[in-house]
């Protein structure tokens, strides 16, 4: 078991290079594609998928490598992580991920305070980012469950698939939706559109954990 | 082994989020393509290929992860499966597909019930059907063969490649072909096409099966 | 060890399912890309990097999975085949090649029977085949040696970089270098530019396996 | 251990066809993008960090494939080399990336040798060298202590990220730097403005050298 400051390092610095990825890989498609957003897209998915991999791959051994509000509030759930450990790793979250939208404006020469406007709402956005979560939520477990080792390559594949197949995007991320709440660039969300995105990813973890916790118990004999 | 009840709920869910991920980055990619249709392919692509070594990953190991009621019957013809357990599994292969095309259509605002109109007919397209199921089963048995741990991923990258190199785009499945003729988006098919592609994909599997049988037997000494 | 027979069609089918793909996915590519040829490569490549990993993985343990004369001349220069059998793999690499180019004709509705116009000639074109040929022996060496079960995934991503980093796209292949000779389409290439391409590829391979033969020699205490 | 010439030689051989991929895959893309250049930029990343899979994993055994001058001066620091043959390794390293950046204008049958117009200055770029090199010494440390076998996909999948998330496409290397200063192409960088490129990297990487040594020390018990 690592230390907590070590853990809490790995959370911070994770989700602070997540979210560095997440924006400035949208600052960058968006800024070279030349109004097609499908091609700008596919640049923010390539980005943010391949990253994921890496970090999940080498930080999992030693925080877990959760990067996720909603990830860690299970994990607390099934007591692997005490409240005490589940609030520290949600609090450096936040300030990671923060931090790395504001890292990526510094590389563009963009403001680093902003706030995005960009209108994300109404039923299908929510929808789609409890669907995100759900399907976010069964991959972490069930590939834990099936294949340990293949998680990290696992999570990236699903969020290249559901940066795509959700009307939303996918986020799927309360750090992740607060921190891109602060850009007005591509990857960006409006305050104000942000507490319901929460709510659906809040939603659709915990439907999730409900059915893994009868899905993925113990095969029969 | 799992409970009969489990594996169908795999094959259900599993079914279910390839059929939104066909469907709802179908819609993603186009609206986003600008009219450019490789673009637009690009991101169906990536996203399917993407979901499939999830869902294969992660569901393998309960039901087999077939999704696709020309693999469940090669399963049963091969006695690995009860004409009633394969009779149940394609039942919720279907029931799973058209929820994962609805699910698409309410993430996306779109009409829940829809009929496609894309035409997708004549002996190329059926011939690309029988072409993409055959090397479908062929990738699924000889890769489990050769190397069994690695069948999700083989199974993810051929799909990714027969997107490209058959006409048809490769249904490849009679499940994913009905509720695809349920959605009048991108990857839609007109209800009257299908039962051609249907049979096409049944002899394709049929065929490779036959090959299958004499040429994966085990090597001589 | 496996039969001849089966061994022979193990190259067969997959030279074939890989000139389908080259030759398939070229024809999709560039009909849907709207003049961008940047986006039709894109798709080309994505197509063939993963039926290379696909076609590798699975007839691999069987045949070796050269679906190349250039390699099959190299393996029966290390005395891993006889003369005859590797006289017999170029026959049925040739046929396989051809029936792939054949099968993508009819897939897409062309005419079957076709002859390249598109001109592919000059010293970079026949510096960058001899280039593509060596790093693809390299590769498949330099891992073979490194780490064996991970070479059909190193091809399929070697050939990803060098559709991209040579001038001439990469045949590296002089069965597929003949059959794409017979291709109106994408992937052509004129017949009488064929045998230059044939020579710096041949030429590539050799300087490979000398290099190779000091290089890859065991590690010294 | 490999005797010194067959490691220089690795050196030498994974740098050149690092760059021959790296500026010859964005000559190609940037001819047939038609201006986009996030489909260019698409090509370029795609090429990149597929080869970077291939040579990590087949000649890391050989030299620990560095092929950068900031990498070896860690391993350096950590007494892994000699100062000698640290030394060494660079200047093969260095005189390998150019050899590949003239291999790439040869292919494509521009002038050898050239000197780029392409300005890349200013705070942002330079923090962006900073941040992609330290990142890239972080993802070689960290996944070298929680999974060796999965470096050399760490390192692809890293940089594939970062041409896109940081705003100077992630050089991250100061051999390559130089070269690349050697090429008027897509992927060229003023000479003038190299020097401070290089320092950023040298800074960023020595900055995750001293987190890694906190960081990555043996888990508590």
């Amino acid at each position: 078991m690592y230390s907590l400051d070590r853990r809490l390092f790995a959370e911070f610095a994770g989700t602070l290079l997540l979210l560095a990825t997440v924006v400035g890989s949208g600052i960058m498609a968006e800024s070279l594609a030349g109004g097609n957003a499908a091609v700008a897209l596919l640049g923010n998915t390539l980005a943010t998928g391949a990253m994921l991999v890496v970090l999940i791959t080498m930080l999992g051994p030693v925080s877990g490598a959760h990067f996720n509000p909603a990830v860690t509030l299970l994990i607390a759930a099934k007591r692997q992580l005490s409240v005490a450990e589940a609030l520290a790793y949600m609090v450096v979250q936040v300030a990671g991920a923060v931090s790395g939208v504001w890292l990526a404006h510094v590389m563009f020469g963009e403001e680093i305070m902003q706030v995005s406007l960009k209108m994300r709402t109404g039923p299908g956005q929510w929808l789609s980012e409890g669907v995100a979560t759900f399907g976010l939520i069964l991959t972490i477990f069930a590939t834990h469950r099936a294949r340990p080792d293949f998680v990290p390559v696992a999570v990236g594949l699903y969020i290249t698939a559901a940066y795509w197949f959700t009307a939303s995007t996918s986020f799927a991320n309360p750090a992740v939706t607060f921190a891109r709440s602060l850009s007005d660039t591509f990857a960006g969300i409006r305050p104000v559109d942000a507490p319901a995105f929460m709510a659906a990813q809040i939603a659709g973890a915990l439907l999730a954990l409900v059915i893994c916790t009868w899905f993925l118990k113990p095969a029969e004999a």
